[in-house]
């Protein structure tokens, strides 16, 4: 048997995608529950999250894919990840090495609360 | 002094949208920190979450506004909305009365777990 190298046809299936063949990824620490970031898989970022246990993203400004952690030294290690109802929203539960923010604060939304 | 109607310039200055313009939002569950959904804002639907308290989104399906629980009878009472350090993603925290899905259960992703 060849080994699996590209998502599985009963996963590829259910994703229902961008025009771009992107599907948003809402990326959580599996025990605290924080909101860590969105970012955006494809079928192959979404294949490696599953078969390496590090969440791997599309880069939309870079056009590449992107290993988290992988310049910055801070890793998502994968628990689990979850198809929502409807196929276009994926949930990556990780436990996050240090933080998951460029501008070095835990999550990417610790500064941005909103006022009416 | 004018009320005001629309979203204030200094939030709308910071979106992010896509070419339809719009902005995802993360909906999470306030206390026990449960993703319910992801769903979609436009500027007005973010600013009725923000003064009406009530989550209030885009439907990209019926292309309407849609007040979460105006029909299934689930609302979810807004507790803080942040925006993310790049501009382009929300996150809602709620209290969600009942149920999140349209499928009838909690949160969107109980069903979608994912094996490698």
């Amino acid at each position: 048997m060849e080994p699996v190298t590209s998502l599985p046809t009963e996963i590829a299936d259910r994703l229902k995608r961008t025009p771009d063949g992107l599907v948003p990824a809402v990326v959580q620490q599996h025990d605290t529950g924080e909101v860590l970031m969105l970012a955006w898989m494809d079928d192959t970022a979404l294949h490696r999250t599953l078969t390496t246990g590090r969440a791997t993203y599309w880069s939309r400004s870079r056009n590449e894919y992107w290993v988290k952690g992988e310049t910055s030294g801070n890793p998502q290690l994968v628990k689990e990840v979850r198809l929502d109802c409807d196929g276009d929203t994926l949930l990556v539960k990780v436990d996050q090495v240090g933080v998951a923010c460029h501008t070095g604060a835990r999550t990417c939304f610790d500064h941005g609360l909103l006022d009416a």
